[in-house]
């Protein structure tokens, strides 16, 4: 198969389900047409995956997937909208038909399971480049924003931090073992929180994804809401794996600043965490409470007493090196 | 400036306006937060550009800047959307300061030009690769599809064909001459005919912009419309720069074929052409007659009395070769 026009009708022509029902017309016009539900606000997301970059050359057409749809659908989970449907720019060296049947197969499963139809897209020769656009739904003035967050509140995350790089390193590494599996599948299929973002919204005052990592999404949050953090690094939620593996320094460690997560970061008042805690468990999802936000700028870590400021970094692709170096 | 998010704050952060009045929350969170109008139906595409296949390696910022932007927004005229704002994925091998104040400095002028607003974006690491969407609005239903052509229709198209190919020519040879700034310029910096497809909306049956080259694109339009067309080459609209520099029989060729002119095709009922032709002169735009709408399917071409098929072949990224071979 070398045409263009031949790949997205096999591959790409029906992928995902438009669960929102605002799809008007999809694939093969010039544009996607979306008719917005009266009265709810667009949310709109580009994101990119470079090979070579944010993830190892070689990699299967189907872990690529999931890792792009999981972590463009995490910006949707990170303002609380509801998915409706998505885009994709797919940049290819050449034709790898066994390549793009993974690919396609696992995308359409996700999009299935997410509730996004596949409207639209672009197909091109060059080096493996991806990138999709999510759209969502909110009402008007509901989206969840980093700015928000007050001194006092405390700071929440989902799941599990620090997997995915311990899935990443194990990946570089060609680690085997009895960890490995959960780690890698951590780094190769992020769950974006979408239930979980719609849970927390009308308690919430700020949330992000961590994608960069903890200290780094969360002093986004910080800078743009003009307020600090003190954090409890021993009240990191660090999964029986990653901690097996690693053993707890390494494991706070690339939970604070590990990046790649995709689970929410969050801030609510003191006083509407008791709502949120009852809730959540109503619903069975579990969250963390790993610090507070203070009036002092910058992060702190607190433990047993002791006090020390940290630096928010975490990763950024032009200060890193990625896979090729 | 070797940091993400400094790099998107320096270039990004300001781009463009928001004619539409639509952009709720714009770069800096995990996404963008538009409203629609009311009793609008959103209209979205995504474009990609790759370095070495869309665009020689070493083309200025400027230059990529007006190419890319030109041919997104080409796809909301193709469908007669009235432009609200885009999203840009940048994936740069470095960071290149004055390629990049080059870029983002054409970018903007373009972009307050056709009153959009930058809304988001993702910067990565990697060979340099541009996707953008755009996203505009048009009543409901009322979006030009490429469905609808019906025989006997009138095909018209904007402006001049195939100067576009005829710049790439003069970049890829190295040609200086008296018409090469003119051909570069369509090269470089494709106009989207976004104001006449608002005009032609209301008497239009179908339409595509020329993106592959004309004979593809019509092509698009014959088989989502199930007719065929009749074309009179003699009636192709070619610029005088295109006719002195190659001469007629290699310019009629690219006007048939070359592919990224950019300029709209669309069909009209023969009943619709003289209220269509009474609006165009009002608002003094150009376009030609090439052809009508048959029902015998496929293309073929006639001229002083003698009739032959033609194969839709246009510009396909992956059957041609990029320029890096």
């Amino acid at each position: 198969m070398a045409d263009e026009f031949e790949l997205i009708q096999h591959y790409f022509s029906e992928v995902g389900s438009d669960r929102s029902g605002s799809v008007r017309l999809s694939v093969g016009d010039d544009c996607a047409v979306i008719a917005p539900p009266a009265g709810y606000e667009l949310v709109v997301s580009i994101d990119t995956m470079v090979e070579g970059t944010h993830f190892p050359p070689g990699t299967p057409g189907d872990k690529v997937a999931s890792r792009l749809l999981g972590a463009a659908l995490s910006d949707l989970a990170a303002m609380a909208a509801v998915p409706a449907c998505f885009t994709l720019a797919l940049t290819l060296p050449e034709t790898d038909n066994s390549w793009l049947k993974a690919f396609s197969t696992r995308l359409s499963e996700l999009a299935i399971q997410y509730g996004v139809r596949l409207v639209g897209g672009d197909t091109t020769r060059g080096p493996l480049t991806l990138s999709v656009q999510v759209h969502g739904w909110t009402k008007p003035g509901k989206a969840l924003l980093r700015r928000g967050a007050q001194p006092g509140d405390r700071i929440f995350v989902t799941g599990t931090l620090g997997d995915s790089r311990g899935g990443l390193e194990t990946v570089l590494k060609h680690i085997v073992g009895e960890q490995v599996p959960y780690l890698q599948k951590r780094f190769y299929n992020p769950e974006p929180r979408l239930d979980t973002a719609l849970l927390v919204a009308d308690f919430a005052t700020s949330a992000i994804d961590i994608s960069d990592g903890l200290l780094a999404d969360l002093n986004h949050i910080l800078q743009a809401s003009h307020v600090g953090a003190m954090l409890n690094p021993g009240e990191m939620p660090i999964s029986q794996s990653l901690y097996r593996w690693v053993g707890e320094k390494k494991a706070r460690e690339w939970a604070l600043s590990g990046g790649e997560d995709f689970e929410l970061c969050f801030t609510v008042p003191l006083l509407s965490e008791p709502k949120l805690a009852w809730v959540l468990r109503e619903h069975d999802v579990a969250v963390t409470c790993i610090g507070q936000i203070t009036d002092t700028p910058g992060i702190v870590l607190a433990e047993e007493g002791e006090i020390w400021p940290v630096e928010p970094h975490g990763y950024n692709h032009f200060s890193d090196k990625g896979f090729k170096q």
